[in-house]
């Protein structure tokens, strides 16, 4: 029997967690899912996470979080960073900083799983080589789990595809986030491994990836700095359902998430 | 009944151009097409276009070409960009640049239609507003046809959804083009436009967005120059089928097209 | 004889206040200045202007403040740099920005003198061309002077040259700022014009580039957001003095100015 | 008496060697130079380097030749890079990167003198953390050598000042390079570290930053692909002369050079 990971593309606000809450059990259920992680940089007001809104996601269901360049948003979350093992940041960020690149977690049934989270460099952060950072990092991970998945917060398609090649038949699964708009692309490559460039966003699609649409379309006519909000309507859940090989740690199936919110 | 417009993603190279010889009339036959438009920008090996290459594409039944940022790679395909009025450069080159940034062309049912061609700001070009020539090519094509079709070539997300949110009402269709990712997000907006942020690659899978896998891997292991050579296996032609009402020139459909190639 | 203008780099924080406060007046008697320029765009705190800090800086003895891309930081100074005459900021940001890109203003000796600002677009915002929207402008202002100022506000030394040269015989001089380091290649281009790619900073340069240095140090090792906070010690003034031809408005003069203040 | 070291600005082809050529043997007795480093990554036609451009610097008198970004344009000098000692190539590139990021010489009175050539991450390539390198080599270098010279091949005005004072105290010199536009910030940090922004280049001015005018001022005005040339006219030799304490290894005094050839 596959082990089942649903992953859930960037959680962006109230908006996003609200989807969450509607939508997470029925998800778990229709799914048989044994995991779930969720990118959460987004989670606190559109940009960073904060102990409160970790919690709260923690509460309905979600096993692991990961994130990207936005998690550092907000100051007043960093000593919950630095402690909360289901949280974990990009792995190729400088070697003191605080929190962790990757972490295992083990499913009710009892199959450890690895979660590896790195950035991109290519229009982002100046970060270590992502992979560089990916092999080092999963030797580690899998003395210890079967199954690795890993979340690529990129902007560049290349970037992230090439990863993709990269990791193939070492990891479970490479799914992209950060663009917030999701790809079509998911499928296993040669090598067993599922991918897919970017799994999307999860919270109000009456806007521009998140951000209330007519301000987003004041900052690209203007070009001065417009102070973002996050959208409220349309809300929808964007993600993929894995399902891995417990011995091999190969995919078996990946398949692409777009839920309405009712 | 409606005006359908098929639109084909980038077409990478020589197995680009073998997936549109292969594909195109059986989905012209399926789906009852009246105008093929297609982004031509990197037909010519991987980088821009030729006259040579421009004609086989016609030939095999696309109607109008499109492009972007590498439609300049060719030195010797000027003259032709200048004179072809089937082939369309970014509208928001400066004001001298040689070529057109829209055409109208004709169904064989007789119908008008504009074809405008944008290019994005964020981590590309540095170029004219899109926002504002989008607005003032739209009301001069608007005068000889309600139904305008949009290429916006752009990177990041965040512009291309903003302009599809800005154009709503406006145009027929925004289809993005550049990224060589089809996403999966593809929708009739509000006002009637039909919204796609990326219609993806025409060519090899079996590469990083068309290039040798191997190569691209390398570029970004090494941050070293390589020069990038066209993937061969595993073709596949990305694209859209648009329904568009003659009358209104709203959007009645949008379907997103992804070929294995036989 | 000459009309002697001085122009002071970009005045960061309280630090760059007190420098123009207490080396200002002794510049103008040295070098006979006719009129003094000064690039505003950090003088509150680091980051934007406000009515009350320009107001400061012209009761020192400043006639005109430019600007550039951090012009827009503090939302409260808008309306003020709608009706200041006396406050430019890039002029070729888009044509509905509220401000003014120029302006003309008079000696006491009665010589008009046209003041031009630009930005670059190489690593900064999507803007206008600032090739041609300085050709545009500087026939509006030599309709009215002898003597174009141009403040070059960008990043790139490729783009602040090519524009010197492009402008070379049209202007009286091209200076450039946004770097805060001042360079050390003053020179009068053959068609008359005295060109600059940086006028360096005036304030703290116990700094990187007038920020705290720990905290500078920190963002790039770490690379996590940091709050800048202005640095104070080791206050100096950068900038440049010109001599131009009244009748010609051509330079006679450039000299590079680098105060260390008592 | 102290070691006095003439590092020279980017020679840009062969107007940049012929200015090497002219000047060298002048500068060398006027300032009774130990030691003579340049910047050769532009030294073949603007683009590179190759063994006999090398060759050729180093039969006029230079000793040690860093480089930067454009190191690898010449993909036929590769084999060149990884078995000369005398050229270095920036030390944060990835770990297998061939050729080396520091070097050690000895002057003809015996000294011992460690060169370290880093490359900036602002607007360049995706490189390791150019601080971190620099503490990790500057420790090895250190075993064997009291006098240690940074080349800092950066684009960014901030990320270079502050590598600047994070090794203030760690090495004799840090002094920047890649912009091609010489700074007038030179000094000695409080720690005994010479430091400036930028050396400047060695080559034609009558061009932008070595290429010919009007190629350069095309490509920011067309936004298109153009193929940039060496100039010709006007050439001059940039760098700085540094006095350095034999035994502290600190600076004692550090002078821009800017020399027009005759
Ligand atoms: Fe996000
Ligand atoms: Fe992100
Ligand atoms: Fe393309
Ligand atoms: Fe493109
Ligand atoms: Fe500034
Ligand atoms: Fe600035
Ligand atoms: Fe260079
Ligand atoms: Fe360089």
């Amino acid at each position: 029997m596959p082990v089942n990971i649903l992953f859930i593309g960037d959680i962006v606000g109230a908006p996003g967690r609200q989807a969450v809450s509607r939508e997470l059990h029925r998800l778990i259920d229709r799914y048989r899912i044994d995991l779930v992680i969720a990118n959460g940089e987004n989670a606190a007001g559109g940009f960073g996470i904060t102990e409160e809104k970790a919690r709260e996601l923690f509460s309905l269901g979600i096993d692991v979080l990961t994130s990207g360049n936005h998690v550092w948003d907000k100051k007043e979350s960093y000593s919950y960073i630095r402690r909360e093992e289901r949280l974990v940041r990009p792995a190729n960020y400088p070697p003191e900083t605080i929190g962790r690149g990757s972490t295992i977690v083990r499913t009710a049934g009892g199959i450890s799983i690895g979660i590896l989270n790195l950035e991109g460099r290519v229009f982002m952060n100046s970060l270590d080589c992502p992979f560089r950072t990916a092999d080092r990092e999963i030797v580690r991970l899998k003395e210890q789990a079967n199954i690795v998945f890993v979340d690529f917060h990129a902007e560049a398609t290349s970037e992230k595809v090439a990863l993709g090649w990269y990791l193939d038949g070492k990891v479970s699964a490479v799914i992209g986030t950060h663009t917030h708009v999701q790809t079509a692309d998911e499928r296993i490559l040669p090598g067993g491994t599922a991918y897919m460039t970017d799994a999307g966003m999860t919270g109000s699609f009456d806007s521009v990836i998140g951000v209330k649409k007519e301000l987003a379309v004041e900052r690209f006519t203007t070009q001065m700095p417009v102070r973002f909000e996050v959208a409220k309507k349309d809300i929808r859940l964007n993600g993929a359902v894995l399902g891995i090989d417990e011995m091999s740690g190969s995919a078996l199936s990946v398949e692409r998430i777009s839920l309405t919110c009712s």
